[in-house]
């Protein structure tokens, strides 16, 4: 299989034990985010909150977020409030999108989304409610040890993510360049560079944060997640055509369907699947003066690229 | 007039002009408003956020954490960002509050909501944007002069206010009651707690936070929020009746149309006007200590309670 072969090429990776240290982290996670969030009384809209933020996913943001505040210094305790964090933005962001004033979902990984079990109205204030207590879990969850310029750093960097500048903006353009066919490179990139990578950076980037890394390393690790984000867009986008030809029976893949343009539309797969590869490449080339404690993030990044789902 | 009488009431108050200092606090609030969010692309989302930001109003909130914060010792330069910030996240629960699927209101002071110009896609996603721009402009525009820890202590108030535990909590229970005559008066008094008074109480904590306000003098100033925050509300309640009242041939108030149970319904509007006289001074009692300087948060008080829209 490609992702054996592809893993053969990043020789740190070899003695990674990556699937246990994935599985391991994202346990971690499941513990936090559980715990981050008590029910009490109004109890609909906690349970709302709940329902989507706890519908599990490979958590691959709280994770990139833990593992560069370790790699740069810091601990799993100093990154965690800010790793639920993302989780719970990341959650809000997929409640708001799948409401039938956006993109109409009525199931999320095999489960009904969140307005159809709660109604919109709760379905809207869950992702308010999620989006507010993010910045409140940061503020008051991080440990006192981490400087309070550096926690006030990680806000502002995880509400430009989200906003306008970020995850809302790149929804927008989305949203403006449906059904429409001809749409730019410069287009789709800003699209992708907002909706997806913005996010991924944010987790990356406040990870380093926390730990106090230098200007210089926080380029550093801004490339390698900005890398990153666009090569995790460009499998996706291949995955929602080779998932397709797979199924066989069943109509086209959703963005074909929806006339989306994508990177395989505009580059084929082959040409898209090097394109990915040699970000990932340059993402982990970033990382190289980190030495050994780079293995985590290298192999997550070859993992992004690999991943059949 | 009830309001010229009520006035007299209050020594302090004869001589400051609070029409004067209002209109020139308005003022501030606006220009401050209008700079904090430019046009960039995709200018249809920061059109959409500035439609409904820059649509008028009293801007009572952020006067309220502006003249706190210079109650306190503090300055508006201190208090700005987040005065701007509590009217970024007011903004934002009108415009979800008024969507088809919460309160579905085609017109907010005049004009058409948010959605009636943008769609309801954009006006999710405006709301989105507001929430999150709130938090990064407390956290980056805060000037240095303040210590990041109480910056941080206002990013958690704000989050707080807002989300499951403060505005979309008191949302929640209100959607729940709608219809139902037989409300009690601690449902009631959750609601509007948690609708109104929360964010309320944040604006004025925030201000004295900012100025490093001692714990006791921050639980009077919370004391003087809650109580003018309920006051806030039962004037509201009074006004939904009394305004149809006037206006003859147009058929009943909103509250009674929906069968909402109210303060007045529960105590008739006599008594809930003295109820909210009563919660004023004991508002403005808390600030006794504060002497002179008082005099605007204390006029703002009576304001409130004396207000006709």
């Amino acid at each position: 299989m490609v992702a054996t072969d592809k893993f053969k090429k990043t020789p740190q990776t070899d003695k990674f034990n990556l699937s246990a240290y994935l599985k391991e982290r994202q346990q971690l996670c499941e513990i936090a985010l559980d715990r981050s969030i008590p029910v009490v009384y109004p109890e609909t809209i906690y349970e709302s909150m709940r329902y989507s933020l706890l519908a599990g996913g490979k958590r691959v943001r709280p994770i990139l977020c833990l593992a560069t505040c370790e790699m740069t210094g810091g601990t799993i305790e100093m990154a965690m409030p800010t790793a639920c964090a993302v989780e719970m933005i990341h959650t809000m962001s997929l409640i708001h999108d799948d409401l039938p004033a956006m993109d109409n979902d009525d199931y999320r990984r095999g489960k009904l989304t969140n307005h159809k079990i709660y109604g919109e109205d709760i379905a809207i204030l869950a992702g308010d409610g999620l989006l507010a207590y993010a910045f409140e879990f940061v503020a008051t969850q991080t440990p006192q040890s981490v400087p309070r310029d550096r926690v006030l750093h990680v806000v502002a960097r995880l509400g430009r993510a989200l906003g306008a500048a970020g995850l809302v903006g790149g929804q927008v353009v989305d949203l403006q360049s449906e059904g429409k066919a001809d749409i730019s490179l410069e287009t789709l990139n800003f699209i992708h560079n907002h909706k997806t990578a913005a996010l991924l950076e944010a987790c990356v980037v406040c990870g380093g944060i926390l730990s106090g890394v230098s200007a210089e390393d926080l380029q550093k690790l801004t490339r390698y997640a900005q890398n990153i984000g666009l090569a995790f867009q460009i499998i996706d986008d291949i995955l929602d055509i080779t998932a397709t030809q797979e199924e066989l029976g069943k109509t086209a893949g959703k963005d074909l369907k929806a006339q989306k343009v994508t990177y395989p539309s505009l580059w084929g797969i082959d040409e898209s699947r090097i394109k990915a590869q040699q970000l990932i490449e340059a993402a982990c080339a970033e990382l190289d003066s980190f030495g050994d404690k780079a293995q985590a993030l290298k192999a997550i990044a070859h993992f992004i690229v690999n991943r059949s789902n």
